[in-house]
């Protein structure tokens, strides 16, 4: 695992709780993401409407009686795998996450994932969202920096919209095109299901100061 | 009303449904959102999970029974009210939508919103991720664009982020900077709670070429 650009915490986990998690609390997100597409494409009456309504609510009473205050943050399991459930696109817990699945190739400092971007990530009729797409390709540039070693924060995004991305099928590469010793500059590219290149991006992604002279007191990095 | 960039279908909805379709199914939504972010934070254990899940699978399928096919798209109201309900930033009927509730100033060609963005739209531990704030601020300028009587698809979008943006209380402002024809520029800023901009954006927006050409037939442009 390449060095995350921020001190997380670790938490005592067992690879079978690990493992449980992913089942049992992914399991729960999942349910919820077919939910989410239901409650907007429903045409059920009104009455059906409050039915269902009522077991939603129900369900969050049950789910509210114990949670972890504010947001999830990220964490590192004992066995050193980033526990970044809540992320907005990649977050295994998150229902409001596609979630994305990236692979990092770290030979060649690139970052891929394949997805279906359904009802929920419109914009213009029948088009991914602009901005859907600006989060996926922020996401895959961030993970494309950290597999070629260089992980940091988003400093700039430039994103060109070239063809309209309609909703479905689609895939994001990412690739670190340079390092100048502080920016890692990193490519991306947003495709459509019949594999034309719709939007193009290109980050700029910086570690905050404080995490680069934690690294220098500690060189030279542990890269693995 | 400013020209839409496509030419959406007008349903015909007296604004009895309009306000219904606002309580009933927005209500649901809003629902749904809670949802989300109890589902995100959760620590009850397997059992209470799998009873909540079942509450949701219940509800899941009572609102299948009747779905819009494929996605929501956008319409007109026949009183002239544009129907996004399914955008993934301000859509009332989409559960993964904040949703931002914008004001469009078309004296000033702005455009602003005040909201809240919680655990589901984390990126770094603690802040809004990178691409939810690109996601808001590629909204918030397609709005600018149009308060501004130039609406359009995003054609680049360019992102520099200042200060990190804790998760919390958030406000973005758009501005239509100039037109020079065909492309519209503007210009926006995300603040954090204590006032701070955080992120800013400058946007292209453009017209899709056939659109021009249905305006131009009918010219002058018929802004509102």
């Amino acid at each position: 695992m390449s060095r995350p650009p921020f001190e997380y915490p670790t938490v005592d986990m067992t690879a079978e709780e690990v493992e449980q998690e992913r089942v049992v609390y992914g399991g729960l997100a999942e349910s919820v993401r077919r939910l989410n597409e239901a409650s907007l494409r429903t045409t059920v009456d009104e009455t059906a409407v409050k039915e269902a309504q009522a077991l939603v609510e129900q369900a969050t009473a049950a789910l509210s009686e114990a949670m972890i205050p504010g947001n999830f943050g990220v964490s590192l399991t004992t066995s050193g795998k980033v526990r970044g459930h809540g992320n907005a696109v990649v977050g295994l817990r998150n229902p409001i996450a596609v979630p994305l699945v990236i692979t990092q190739d770290r030979e060649e400092g690139r970052a891929t994932a394949e997805f279906e971007l359904n009802a929920l990530y419109e914009g213009p009729p029948g088009m991914v969202h602009g901005g859907v797409s600006a989060l996926v390709l922020d996401q895959i540039c961030g993970e494309a920096a950290a597999a070629g070693g260089h992980p940091g924060m988003t400093g700039t995004l430039t994103l060109r919209y070239r063809k309209p991305t309609p909703l479905g099928r689609c895939s994001a590469v990412g690739w670190l095109d340079h390092f100048d010793g502080v920016k890692a500059t990193v490519k991306a590219e947003l495709r459509r299901a019949d594999g034309e290149v719709t939007v193009t991006a290109e980050g700029l992604f910086i570690l905050p100061r404080w995490a680069r002279e934690e690294l220098e007191k500690e060189r030279p990095p542990q890269y693995e």
